[in-house]
C-alpha cells in the first residue's frame, strides 16, 4: 500500500514533470525543481491527506491533488522569502537556496511558475470531481493572497507596526487552515469544521520555528541560526522569553488537538498531532514540553 | 448598454476591492492597486471578450472573469519584469513602477499577490458555470507557467542561448493565445480554432513594441525608450532592422486576420484587429503599413 509520503512526492514528481518537457527554459526548471526536492517535512501535504482520511478520503487523486497544490504553495513562499529583498538567506534546508544557485532572476521567476503549478495541479486533480474543484480553489487562493494569506503576511515585514498574532496567523496558519479545509473538501466534507484545527497547529508551528530559530544551531536547523534576532522580526520568543514561549506552544497544540471534530479518525489525528509536536522542538526541550 | 471597457475595469476593480477589506497590510493592497489602475490599453482582456462575443457570450460574468484574470496576470508579468534584477525599470505606464513606488519587497508580493487573485477571480467567476472552470483553468496556467507560458517566456533572458521566435511567443504570444482560448472556453465555444488568431496577434503585438521601443522617445512610451538595445535584448528590430521588422509586423497581423475562423462575428474581428494594428505602431510610421 502506498504511503502518505508516497502519494505526495508521487503528485510532487508528477507536478515537476509536466513543467519539463523538451523545450523548456532549463535554469527555470532546474530552479523549480531544486525548490521543492529534496523537501522538508512536508507536514502541510500531510495534515491535508490525515484529514481527507478522517472525511473518508472518497477521491484520492483529488486529495493528493491538493496536497501538491499546498507544498507548492508552500515552496513559493520559500523561495521568494530567502531573496536578497527579504532574508536574503543563502542557504535553505542544508544546502543553496535557489537564488544563491541559479541567481535572484530565476529565483523571482521560480516562485511565480511554482504558485500557478499549484492552481494547475489543482484543476487537473479534479477531473473525477470537477463541482469540488471551485470551493477547492478559492480556499486556496484565499489562505495564499490577499487580504489575509501568506502573501499577506509576509507584507508585514514591509508595515511599521504589525501585531504579532495577526503576523502569525496570515504567515504560517493560514496555509495549514488551507490543509485542513481542501483536506476536507477534496473528500466531499465540510471545510468549516477542520478550519480552527489547522490555525491552531499552524500558529503552534510558527511558535516552534521562533523556538527552534532561537535555541538551535545552524547544523540542525539546515539554514543560519538566530534569524529573528538579527533581522529584528516579530518572533515569540523575542515577545515572552524561551520559557514563555514553550509554554505558549504548549498551549497551542491543546487548542488544535480539541478543535479536531469528532469521528472515526479523531483518535488517531490528536495521537498524530502530539508526536508531530513533539517532533518540532529542539530534542533537548523535548521533555519539558512531555512532563 | 455596458462597453467592454466598462465590464474589464469593472471587474478588475471588484476584484482588487475583495483584497482590501479592514486589516488587509495597507502598502501591499496599494502596490497591487497601483500595479493595476490606471492600466494600458488593455489589449488581452479586450481581445478576450471580443472572442467571448464571437461565440455567443453565453456567460458574460465569466467572460469578464476571464478577461480580468488575464490582465491581472499581465500587470503581475509587469511588475516582476519591472524589478532591479530584471529590467530595473524605475518608469511604468507614465509613473513610478511598483518597486520604485512601494520598495521591492513589496513589489515580489505585488506580483505573487496578483498570479493569485487572478485565479481567484476565475473560480469565482464560475459559479453560474462551474464545468467551464477546469478547463479555464488549465489554459491560464499553461499560458502562465512552464513549460511554455509568460513566466517561461521571462525565464529565456537568463538563458546563455535563445531563439527570437520561441522567446516571443512564450513571453507575449501565450498569453494573448490565453485571451482568445479562454474568451471561447467562457462561452462554452472550443478554444483550438482561436488560439492562432491570438498567437499570431501576439507575436505581432511583440514585434510591434520592439518598433516602438526603437522608434519611440521616453513621453511616447511612457517608460524609458531603446532599452531592448541598451540592455542587449532579442529584438524584431535589432535583428531584421526597422523596416524588415515593419514588414514582419504587417504580415503577422495579416495571418491573424486569416486565422480568424468564419462565423458571424468574424468580420467585426478583423475590423477591430486592423484598427487596433494601426494604433500599436508610432503615428509617423502608421501610413507606411496602411498605404
Amino acid at each position: 500500500m502506498q504511503t502518505a509520503h508516497d502519494r505526495i512526492e508521487q503528485a510532487l514528481l508528477a507536478a515537476l514533470a509536466r513543467g519539463e518537457p523538451r523545450g523548456a527554459p532549463p535554469r527555470l526548471t532546474a530552479a523549480v525543481r531544486h525548490a521543492v526536492i529534496p523537501g522538508g517535512a512536508r507536514i502541510r501535504p500531510h495534515l491535508c491527506l490525515a484529514v481527507s482520511a478522517a472525511c473518508g478520503d472518497s477521491d484520492p487523486g483529488l486529495a493528493d491533488a491538493s496536497a501538491a497544490a499546498i507544498e507548492l504553495m508552500h515552496c513559493a513562499s520559500l523561495v521568494h522569502d530567502d531573496l536578497p529583498c527579504f532574508d536574503d538567506a543563502a542557504v535553505r534546508r542544508g544546502r543553496a537556496s535557489v537564488h544563491t544557485a541559479y541567481g535572484e532572476r530565476c529565483a523571482v521567476l521560480a516562485g511565480d511558475a511554482l504558485i500557478v503549478m499549484a492552481f494547475e495541479v489543482l484543476a487537473a486533480g479534479a477531473a473525477r470531481n470537477p463541482l469540488r474543484l471551485p470551493a477547492l480553489m478559492a480556499v486556496l487562493a484565499q489562505r495564499t493572497g490577499l487580504p489575509n494569506g501568506i502573501v499577506a503576511g509576509q507584507a508585514w515585514e514591509c508595515e511599521p507596526f504589525v501585531a504579532l498574532p495577526d503576523y502569525q496567523r496570515a504567515k504560517t496558519g493560514s496555509l495549514f487552515a488551507a490543509a485542513t479545509e481542501m483536506g476536507a473538501l477534496s473528500a466531499g466534507g465540510q471545510p468549516d469544521v477542520w478550519r480552527r484545527f489547522g490555525e491552531w497547529l499552524g500558529e503552534a508551528y510558527q511558535v516552534a520555528d521562533d523556538i527552534r530559530d532561537a535555541a538551535c544551531d545552524a547544523t540542525e536547523l539546515g539554514k543560519p541560526a538566530d534569524r529573528d534576532r538579527t533581522l529584528g522580526r516579530p518572533s515569540a520568543v523575542a515577545e515572552l522569553g524561551l520559557v514563555g514561549a514553550l509554554a505558549h506552544f504548549e498551549g497551542l497544540v491543546d487548542h488544535a488537538g480539541q478543535a479536531v471534530p469528532d469521528g472515526p479518525g479523531s483518535r488517531n489525528l490528536r495521537a498524530l498531532l502530539h508526536a508531530e509536536a513533539q517532533r518540532l522542538l529542539p530534542p533537548r526541550l523535548r521533555a519539558q514540553v512531555a512532563a
